[in-house]
Order: C-alpha cells, then sequence, then structure tokens
C-alpha cells in the first residue's frame, strides 16, 4: 500500500486500516519502549484517551520548514503523511481532475487555505496589491482575501436568465484599470449556492494566461462534481490555473478542519507547503487517510455517482413541490449541486420569509437558506448589496437546497415532507401569490 | 462544568470525560436522530472509525466570520470550544500568566498562529513593513514573519558569559532607524534552546511602550515554567505586551496542531479570533479539554511542579557527567528549560561533533541537539552566520538537552546513561581535550 | 427504555447505546470517585484496555444466589441484566415463540447450559438415571447430558424419503422400558445438519404429557427460523415442554459464548437461575443488549425475513449446480436452515470424499460438511454407527449448506462459484457417476 | 511471545497489545477479506461495537470435544486461548504454586467452575454421593456442591482462641461413617472472611491420601495471597491435592466471569477441560491475557507485593481505631487477607449491628460485613446456624474488611475515616460497651 500510491480498489474493513495504523505508530520514535526525549517536543500525551484517539500519533505532520517534509523522529508520522497526500491525488484525479500533478493535505480549512495560497504568491509578485475576485457571497471567502492583506477587486455577477454567471468584461476592465502586475491573481470559484453557477474558468483562465496573472481556484465543495472538476481541467489545459484548493470535510465527509491544495505544477505547489511555517495537525490527514482507504476507488467513485443520482432526485421532487405550491425552480444549469427555489408569496416581507428557515430548521431541517432581497452587509468595510443573493439586486425571494454528497433518499424525503408542510402552513393566513416570472431562456 | 469556567480542582476519570462529550456531542444536529440535512456541509461522516475517534463531532469550531463564534448547528462543538477557551485561560493564570484577559485555542501551530496575529496587526498599521525580532535559532519563527509578507529585522543576541540575551541597544536603533509607525511590531521569545535565555521582556515591553509599538510574544513552550510567564506578566504590567502564543502540544502534551492565542485586552484576542477567516478543525481544542480536564487543577500545578524539579535533577546529573569527561555546563541562569554542555574534543571538528547527535539517535535518545560553530544558513534570502547557536560567533561548541514538561525520571536516567557511552566512545580514539574556559561571571 | 421492557422499534445508533451503557456504568459502585472498597471483590480493574472494553462495567451479573438477582453494589450492571431479558424475551416472541413467560442469559454456550437445565431438573426428580434424546450428531449435545451425571438414552432417527425424523415409537418404547419416573427428560431437538429434520416435537410434547416426563428442546439455531419457533410453539399448546434452549451467537451474531433459557412456566425458568452457583460474567448479556438495541424490532424482524429469502435463494442456486454436476438436492421438507447435495461420484471411498471439504476450506469456503457413510465414533462409551449423519446406515453421501441468518448475497455467490469449481476438479480424473437414486415421497 | 509461554518481564503498553490482538484476530477465518461462510456458525458479528470491544474475535474458545483444543476455523482465537493459559500458569506459579502442572481457563465463575469439576469426578467414582465440605458461609460454595447433585457434608469449624479452623477429626469421621467410596472429595478452602482461616490442607491432603479420596481446593481470591498459595503447594507435596479452582476477577482484577483451574496432574486437568461440552465465551481469556501482558512478571510481582504490604497497614490502622472505640482486632494468624474487629457495645441487637453495614455503604465504603450472632439460614434444605460467621456459635459480633489486591491507600485511609464517624455516631446514644473478653491463645 505505502509503496503503490494509488487508492485500493476496494476499500479497507475498519480492522485492517487500525492494524495497518497501529503498526506505523509503533514506527514513531514516541512509541519505542525504550525511547528516552529530552528535547523540548518529544510527543509526549498526558490524556490515555488522546493518544488512543489519535493512534499514538503525536508528531503532527512536517517540519519547520515545509509541511510535506519528512520527520526523522517520527517515521510512521511521514508515511501518514506522504501516502495521504498520495491517495488524496489519485481521489482527484478520480474525480475528474485527470492531469493535477501534486497536491497536499493542510490541515486548515478552505479559508485560511486560500489565505495560505495569497501569501505564497506575494513572494513571487511583491508589487501587487490587489485580488480579482467574481462574487460569492460566502463571507470567508472574502476575508480569506483580506485576511492575507491584499484588496479584493469584487467583481459583480451578470444575470443570464435566472443563473448569475461571471463578469467577464468586468473582469477584463479591472485587470487593465489596476495594471496587471499589481494584481497578485485571479480567484475564482467553482462550487456555491444557487443561482450563482460555476465561473466562466475558461475565459478566466484564458485571460490570466493573456496577462500572466495567477489563478486560483476556490473549489471548496467541487470535487463531489464532475462537472466542476471538468470545467477546472479545461481551463487548465486551454488557458492558466495555478492552484485548486479544496475542503476535506466538504467533499471526503470528514470532520470540518482540512483541506487539499493541487495544482498542475509541482513546483507551484510545493512553493506553498514549504511556506507554511511549522509542523501542524495531522488529524485531517489521518481521517481523510482513513477513509480513502474505507472507501476505496470503486466507493468513491460509487458515492461520486450517488451523488449525481441524488442530485437529480433532490431537483425532480422539489420541482413537483414547486408546482403544488405555485412557484418554480430557478434555471440555473451550471450548478451542479445548489437548487433554488422561487418564494413569490408577498415576497417583499424579509422578516416572514426567513422564518421560513426557522420553521425548517425546528423541524430538523439543516442546511436550507432562505434569501429575501434587499439585505445589505459591509464587511471589511467593503458594501454588499443585496448580500446572499451573490447580487445587487436579484429579482427573486428564493430558497434553496444543497444535494451535496452523502446525502440519501431519507434525507430529500424528509426535506420534501417538511417544506411541503412549512410552506402551506406559511401560506395559510397570506393571500394568494402571484405566479412567478417565467424563467428567461438561458 | 460548562457554568464554571475553570479547571476542575480533581482530574476527571476518562469515563466521565467521555460521557460528558458523549452528552455535548448528541447536541449537534449532525446526531439528532431525524436530522434531514440538505446543505453542502452537514458533518456527514464517511468512516465509522472517524466518527467515534472524534466523538461524532464534524462541524469544527467557529463560523465564517470568527473562530469563537458558536454555531447554530453545533451547539454541543459549540460549547466545547467555548469551555476549551475558558479552561486554557484558568490554566494560564494558574501557570503564571495572572491577568491575562482573553485567549482561543486556535488549530494551526505555533508558527501559522504567529503569522495570523501578524496578519491581523497589518490592519491596525498599514503602513507597517518590518517586524523587529531578537535572533533566535528556529527557522518556523523566523518564518513566520516572511510567509505574513513582513520584513525580519534580525537583532543579533549579546553574549554574557555564556549566555546570550537580547541585543536591546540594537533594538532601540533599529525602532529609530526604520521608524516606529514603519515597524508592525517587536516578535520577542521566551522559550529557547540554551545557550540564549529568555529574551529581556520588560526592556523590550518599556521600549515597545514608549514607541506604540505592539508587541508579540512567542511564548511556544514557556507556560511549563514559572519564569518564563512571571517575566511576562511582569512585562505586560510595567510595559506593552500585545499578544502571546503558545504552542498546545509543547505545554500540555497533546498532539502537534494547536495554539493559544492569548492576551491581556479582550478586544484584541478578539479581532484575531475573527481574523480567522472561516471555520476550523475541533480536533486540538477537543484535545485540550480532554487533557485539561483528566489534570484538573491539582494535577497541572502537579505537572509544572513535577517539571521544575527534574529540570535541577537533569542539571545536577548533567553536572556529573560533564566532569566525568572534563567538560562544563553553559551557564545560562535565564534559561530555565534547555541546558547547554561543552563539547570540547577536537571542537572545530563539525562533521565529528555532529556524530555525537546521531550515536545517541541511533540509542533511541531523542531531542539532544549538537552544535558546532561555524554553520550558515540561508532563509528566505537572510544570512545566519553561526545558525544554531542564536549567535554570529558563539564561542563553544556544545550539546543541549531540555526538562521539558512530562519528562520522567527514567528519561533522565536513560539519558546520563547513553551519553556516558557514547562521549566515552566517541573519545577514545581521540587526544585528550584542552580545558575548556571558565564561564565568566554572568 | 429501561420502564418498557420491550425492543425499541427502530435500531439506536452505535452512539446513543455508548453514551446509554456509559450512564449506566457509573452507577456501579466501582466507578463512584469516591468509592473505597474494602471488600473482597470490588471490581477493581487492573488494565484500562480491559475496562474499556467492559465499559467500566466489572461486577458481573447475579448473586450468590441467583443469575437474574440485582447486585447493591452494582445498580447499573443490574439494570443491564434485567433489561437485557426483558429485550430477549420480546425478540423471542416476535420470532414466534409468542406465549413464552420468561427467559434469561446464560453467560455460557448451548451444551453448558443444557447441563444446567438437567442439573436443576434432578432436584425435582431424585431417582431419575436416563434422558431420552433422538439422535441428532453433534457432540455436544451428547456430551451435555454425560456431563450432567446422567445415562442418555439415543433414539435412532427413522428415515422418511431423504429426510430423518424422529424414531417416535421407539420413543415411547423407551419410556415403557425405563419406568418414567426413572427419565430425567426427553431432550430433543430443533435445528440441526440436514437430512436431519427439526424433532416432532407435538409428538413429543403429547408423550412428555401423557407420561409426566419434563422436555427440554435444544433450540441452539432455531430462534432465526420461524417454523422452529412455530413448532415449539404448537408442542408447549399441546403438549408438554418445559423449557427451551438458545445459543445467542448463532441467533444474534453476537460471539460464541452465551445462551438463553427461555420457557412457559416463570417459576421453572426461576428454578433454573437460582440453581446457577455464584456470579456470571457480563459480557454475553452486554453483547445482546448492544445487538438488541442497535438492531430494534424492525430490525430483527428484517434480518429474519432475509434470512428467510437467502435460504431460498441458496436453496435455487445448490439445486440448478446439483443439476450441473449429475447431483441432486435432498429433499428435507422439515429442515429450513440445512440444505443437502449428493455425492455420488465413488461415493463409498470416504477419503476422497472428504478431500471436498479441504479444498473448499483453502477456497476461503467455511461451514460446509461432507458426510461419507461408515464413520464410527465412540464417545464416552457409546457407539455411534455412521457417524455425522445422524443415522447408522443413511443410504448416501452427502454435502451440506446453511442458510444462517447474517448470511449475505456474497457469501451464496462465492460459495457456488467455488463449490462448482471444486466439484469440476474433483470430478475430472473420475469415472462417471451413477445416476443418484429419486427421491422417495416424503 | 506466543513461543515462550512465560510472562513477559515487563509488561507491554495498551498500543503493543492491541497490535497483537489485531494481528491474531486477522487471522480468523471471520476476518478473511474474501471468506464466505455456509455454516450455522461464522462468528459474524451485527454490531460494529460489539465487534470492536472484542477485538473482532467471535468464535469463542474451544470444540465440541475440550475447551482447550483449537479451532481450524479460528487460528488466532486458538492462540488466544492457549496463550493466556499458558502465561495463567506462569503467573500461578509466580504467585507460589510452584509445581503447578497444567491450568486452563473457563469462562464461568468459581462456583460454577466448582461445579464442573465434581461432575467431572463423578466419572471415575460412579458411586460417590458425598462432598465433605468443612464449613465456610459463602452461599456459592456450598450451592456448587448441590447443583452438582451432591449431598455435602457440613463440617462445623473449630474455635481456635479467635480464629476458626477445619473441624480435622471431624473429617476423619466422616469419612470412616459414609465410607470412602462413597465420597466424591473433599472441597477445601483457602481464602475465606475472617474470623475462618485456611482451611488445615496439610492433615485434609494427608486424610485424602490415606483414603484415596479425590481433594479440590476452593482457592477464589487465595492466589492474592503467598500464603495460601504456600500451603496449597504443601498439602500437594506432602498429600493429596487434585484441583485447584480460583477466580479471575478476584486474583487478577478482570470482571467477574472467570476461573482457572489448576492442578499437579497434567491429566486430570485435561480431563476436565474435555468434560466441558461445547464451546464456550473467549472473553474473559481475552480479559486476562491483555491483563497479565500489560503487568508482566515484575508488574505481578509488584502487585502482590503492594497488596502484602498493605494488608499490614490495614491492620495497623484498624488496630488504633478500635483501640479508640474500645474493641479490638480479632486474632486470626491464618487469615491473610480479612480482618475481623469487634462490636461489643450491646452486641446482641442484629438489628442496630447491620446498621452500621449500610450507614458505611451511604458514605461509600463497600466490602465490609457485619456479622451478629444469631442468624440462622436453611441453603437447599440444609440449616446453618450462626450463618455469616462460618460457625454456629461464634462468641462476637464483628466487622470484617479485606486488604485485596488492587487495595490503595486511598481505600485505607478513607475507610478508616468513614468507620471511626460511624462508630462515633452509632455509639453516641448507646450505653458504655462492655470490655471485650481478651484473645486467648491461638
Amino acid at each position: 500500500m505505502t509503496s503503490q500510491r494509488k487508492l485500493p480498489a476496494d476499500g479497507w474493513s475498519e480492522q485492517l486500516i487500525e492494524s495497518f495504523l497501529g503498526e506505523l505508530s509503533l514506527m514513531d520514535s514516541n512509541n519505542f519502549p525504550s525511547n528516552c526525549g529530552v528535547g523540548e517536543r518529544e510527543a509526549r500525551l498526558a490524556s490515555g484517551l488522546v493518544s488512543r484517539r489519535h493512534f499514538h500519533l503525536g508528531h503532527g505532520i512536517g517540519r519547520s520548514g515545509d509541511l510535506t517534509e519528512p520527520q526523522p523522529k517520527a517515521a510512521g508520522s511521514s508515511v501518514i503523511n506522504r501516502l495521504t497526500n498520495d491517495l488524496a491525488l489519485d481521489a482527484l484525479r478520480a474525480a475528474g481532475l485527470r492531469t493535477a500533478r501534486a497536491c497536499f493535505v493542510v490541515p486548515m480549512a478552505t479559508g485560511m487555505t486560500v489565505t495560505l495560497c495569497l501569501l505564497t504568491l506575494r513572494h513571487s509578485r511583491p508589487r501587487a496589491r490587489y485580488v480579482i475576485w467574481p462574487r460569492i457571497d460566502q463571507k470567508s471567502c472574502f476575508k480569506a482575501i483580506v485576511t492575507a492583506g491584499f484588496e479584493p477587486i469584487v467583481i459583480e455577477n451578470e444575470l443570464d436568465g435566472d443563473e448569475l454567471r461571471t463578469g467577464i468584461d468586468d473582469v477584463q476592465r479591472a485587470i487593465v484599470a489596476k495594471g496587471a502586475e499589481n494584481i497578485l491573481c485571479v480567484l475564482s470559484t467553482t462550487s456555491c449556492f444557487a443561482p450563482r453557477g460555476i465561473d466562466r474558468l475558461e475565459e478566466l483562465g484564458a485571460l490570466c494566461r493573456d496577462h500572466s496573472i495567477p489563478h486560483v481556484i476556490n473549489n471548496a465543495y467541487g470535487v463531489q462534481s464532475s462537472k466542476c472538476m471538468h470545467e477546472i481541467q479545461q481551463a487548465a489545459r486551454t488557458g492558466r490555473v495555478d492552484v485548486v484548493v479544496q475542503s476535506t470535510d466538504k467533499n471526503f465527509m470528514v470532520p470540518v478542519g482540512g483541506a487539499i491544495v493541487a495544482g498542475f505544477d509541482k513546483a507551484l505547489v510545493d512553493s506553498i507547503s514549504k511556506n507554511y511555517p511549522g509542523r501542524a495537525s495531522a488529524a485531517p490527514s489521518v481521517d481523510l487517510l482513513i477513509t480513502l482507504l474505507a472507501l476505496g476507488a470503486e466507493g468513491w467513485k460509487a458515492r461520486l455517482q450517488e451523488r449525481k443520482r441524488m442530485y437529480t432526485e433532490l431537483q425532480q421532487r422539489m420541482m413537483q413541490l414547486a408546482e403544488r405550491h405555485g412557484e418554480r425552480l430557478l434555471l440555473t444549469r451550471n450548478n451542479p449541486i445548489s437548487i433554488g427555489m422561487t418564494l413569490t408569496g408577498r415576497g417583499g416581507d424579509r422578516t416572514e420569509l426567513t422564518q421560513i428557515g426557522s420553521m425548517l430548521y425546528t423541524r430538523c431541517v439543516s442546511g436550507t437558506r432562505v434569501i429575501a432581497p434587499g439585505d445589505t452587509k459591509v464587511i471589511a468595510g467593503h458594501q454588499f448589496e443585496g448580500w446572499g443573493a451573490h447580487h445587487s439586486h436579484y429579482p427573486h425571494a428564493y430558497l434553496t437546497a444543497a444535494a451535496a454528497i452523502g446525502i440519501t433518499e431519507t434525507d430529500v424525503e424528509r426535506f420534501i415532507g417538511q417544506l411541503d408542510k412549512v410552506l402551506a402552513r406559511w401560506r395559510r393566513d397570506r393571500p394568494p401569490p402571484a405566479a412567478p416570472s417565467p424563467a428567461p431562456a438561458g
């Protein structure tokens, strides 16, 4: 296994995985029976409970110089770290990023990992002050730029039918206006809440190539979608893509706390891992390793297929439900995960609309978002009109639901049932809604 | 427990801790029996093995806005996060940082956490480009500055007898030369390898106060030493200290991967937690929580006392051993953890000296460092003469060993035994060493 | 849960089960934080590993007087014990023993448990020396009688077509010959290897009723079959059934080591639990409790249904395979679990036939039995002709396979595949077999 | 390890033990990745929680014929079983039974295991009806005889000073009266509550030798006492000892549920293991194996030493306390574990005396026994006068406490503290007690 560097075809039993980790763990110096430690960091673990849950691995990953460098004191941990990165690369390729050349797991969530990537790019672009960022209304994406010390150039999305797509002309204008050498990178996005679609990655990749600007893709939960992965792959083939950042928890069903930095140029990926100062937690790597071994190549592909099937299922069921309630789905061909449904009943009243969200939550439905036009939010000095909708003036109030990896028939069943009840109740005392405007051709 | 916000007097049994975590875990929405999730992040865990080792906690800590903010979907995780920060503050105070006002656990090791602090300070000092940094030869400290995008002003240490202390006049000169407003902060250090001592924190604190420059203290493994904690406390009382960063693994015997950001001003500490973009791994918090509950206040103090006792023990035993081999200990009154011993036999030959380190390692002694004069290293464009010794021209070759928290009698016993054999063997075929020069008065 | 005394409708998550056991465990005195023990048995556990795997339960079940009596020192363990017995009764009823009135779990496997039942019956029948036992060729059943100190009267089975059924006339003759008051009980059997069928329980029950002889049923793995359970229920309704003994591992998929003693008269069942001298291991009870909570009533019934379906599947597949190889299935309408298939090729050669078994085992097929006529075995002084076939002169050589609870499609698939290969290979160099004789009408 | 058959000198870490069990477990056929099972017992485990707590071992120990026979389907379990028996023998020898030749672990507690031994002896002594049993007031010992179907000949103890010793003349008279060939065995006892001492094993052994009567020793918790073990060893050397039965939980600090059958003649011990009908739970063996590996030879001996030290400590502290309260310790030189203290205050009132026990229990003191003269109990038709005191007319009311293996300084400290308070309170409203009579010379 440690030499093959690929996912096993069939998943391993937990018993086998534990046995494997147990053997590796015994290779770390803190687990040598006759070891004596007189350094300042000897992976001593005070609590047996903590020790066991980490399989007695205490040294973390990385060395002061590099997140991917082996630690002499911790041969087992080093193998785990390398192997996880190998298997993660294999899993990304299987999911569609066929020509990815290198990747590594960072024990930080997507936002902070994007920050680390931007900080690394700074070394090769010392004059750069700006990051061009097609708007996506997730706070941590925006903050990742600000935390890294750069000024975001927010590119408003264009309305195409119901769907929101990259304002590609605005991107071009911004490059010219600010000067390519002053721009650290374009930070685009794949996965996002409807009605925003995947960014126009090929066009952005072409612009980046033409202006020699790095292109970082926030692929937070896009690994689970073959469409997201395909579009990244295309952009990399025809234009420029430097780094792709994805969440481990959102794509691989592990606890929050890890991200994978992947790229098509090994040297660049290495430079990011080398830019991380010091060691780091091994927990996200170990979680991912266990999960990938448990799934195997077949299990991983089956999960991806199943998700796609559930997306169709969710879409069908929501469409029928929408019809029953005089609503309709938003037509968003470029969003393969999240689905929006109009909420037209006295739609202007934000307070009443957001009640729907809390009514659902108290009925154990988590994850829906209700967006009513008109919210304004200031983040790090930047004012976002129509916050939540990825657009200053989106024309509809709506609700979103996502078919994310791991969703089950039962989830869909329950969601549709509860949403049906909630909408019925919500409308009971309200005047009949005006029919929603039909979706213009996308 | 969740309302007291203090360490329990006596440690809890593992059974009780697991029961407590189990109850909290059932409060997270992913563990509700009838939950259905249609969001993009529902804390679904593919592997039962992963789920169990995290007590079925999947949502991590923090919200897009803030590492310390509660998550509505994850009430249990939120309690764990808050409680951990409360107990950590109590533990820091018990260890000597009596007037600390706030702290939080970051799931990143010390280096990256220092980077995060520097990035936060940038927002209030947009013109600043420099970080003043009394030299300490640990790569990740230096890299923390560079990764954050700042230029380190390296302050050479002064030789005071055997000991290396802060070049305080050079700090003052650097402030004047660069201009206070161009300086992001002074980044000082407490814990370090001998013969470097704790930085002159009071003097640095006074300079920072006088020039209105933030003062960040890298207290990596200083929590375990009442001397380190006392000097920070003094500097905060008499001068300026903004942030103190400490490792969880080095001080609290948990796996690598967490740090505590502490301070004397709640607003500043909060601004750092708010600067972290997105959620983060709960694993380091959970590890620390388990460990603090298992220790209790009494257990924590007992561990600190025991470490101090072991330091004296290690010092005595090394002194006797040094005498037997014609060596002597370096006199470093301001280093309460690490101990240096001269290596005088044909000391100029670096290769031969470093053999001692590998001979020890193959005998299961981990953590010693052998420093031979004359190494030069370039890190991020900066050239360090005499790398490893915290000084360009340290006059002795030497070996260090540390009495870090958790060290046992057996560790010391074995170390002394193995070192004795190694030194005997190493000298066998060599000419008798010249007597080491006596230590000048400190 | 602890008051309902019934299986939960839906199974519990492992998380919930662990949390429940954790709470109960804290009620045992050895887990009180301030307990001090000065008895000779204080449930101190030397190894944390052992303690954890038993959820810190150390006191076992029962008291010196009675396996079902609560222990004052161990309130939690006592609840677990009582609850397990309640849920086991509910599960037996759901499986078809509708009028069962009492049962308890014994931490001994079926054989030793039958011994305990016989030893208890002795107290009310002090003159009895014999146990009437319709032959079944499983060593431990026979030994259970001998170990208890009784003399087995072995009743040869009658050949009815392919099938072996109770020699009911011989039973009657034996009762008369030995004298009813000298007979401790009739020990009949439900589940067994084909071609033996379930004993004629109604006829045996009638005889026992008429002669006032106790009737003990060895229902080792019959709980999983509605037919076995139905026939027991019928015999109890129309005739006499005193005690029914069943294995926990064979019916409930827990590790080997427990049995359930059930009956239709609470006083009799209690007298057996009271006859057990001393305490006993709680492990089999805890395993069964966990499993029953995890299954719930729905899960339990689904498992039973699934097994029945798999029996039909296995039968169909074996029938097709038999045809391909010129063999046929033995017609055994009264065996709902085990299936026999003739092996006619030069059938007289025992050594060659038993090769088939080892060829299968080396191909990872476990559990088949190959029976060639002519084996004789002496157990405890009794000579069994034709050992293995439940009959002195069974006319066929054959192989058996069982559709036991938990068997999967994959098991059947692999078994048929391997058996096909093995039979093909085994016959390759042999003369064509004579056609097997047709099954006479059952 | 598996070939050495001896305790490791130093204990193993839990990590190593788990790794070792994990490897063995993978050798059982139910854990082969490609296994397919078509038998009636395939060690399928429905619950993952159950599977993990048993290290995925499901096949139990033993085969239909013999508790110590290997199972072809379960190579790992078989190794575990054999190894446990080997290490148990080594541990018994280290504890003083130097010439023991064989032993095996039975997954039944002491009482039922004694029953099994008696049932086995029956085969070689078919005429025997009686068991000679020097009285000990523990119900399960007496019941072990009755359950096996024998008639106990109760031998009243003789009062020797405070102490109760074997009525050796009565034993001899009983042998003559009943006829040696009608006596199954003498069942003697080592460990018991004060003031009964160890039976006069040498004298009993000589009588058994002279009359050719088997001698079974109930050594329930005597392994922990070098005195008990020494006296057994002596009796075996100079007279006759057939079987020695000891509890695993009381001597080795594992959960209740196992016993060790040991002897000086391998064939006899084997005949008992062969008499067990069927397989049995592996849990008690696995618990003992883990514990013995964790202790190692050094740890085991240290525990035994520590217990002896604690006995002296408990005795001293109780003596001082007794003096303060006008009581005295019972002088029982032949009881190395349990200590009695007179309770003279209005001693005739049984109800008031037994209050002391409940007052202690509500103060978290478990394990004391308060014995007031005059209780009569009928067990299985036999009437015991003065039940609890091992004697029909013991002259004192008293309380016992035991220094059993694993007892700590804290236990003793708390016990003395609570007993002090309870006695003070109990006497407060009572007339001053008469001074207890001095102990006559033993």
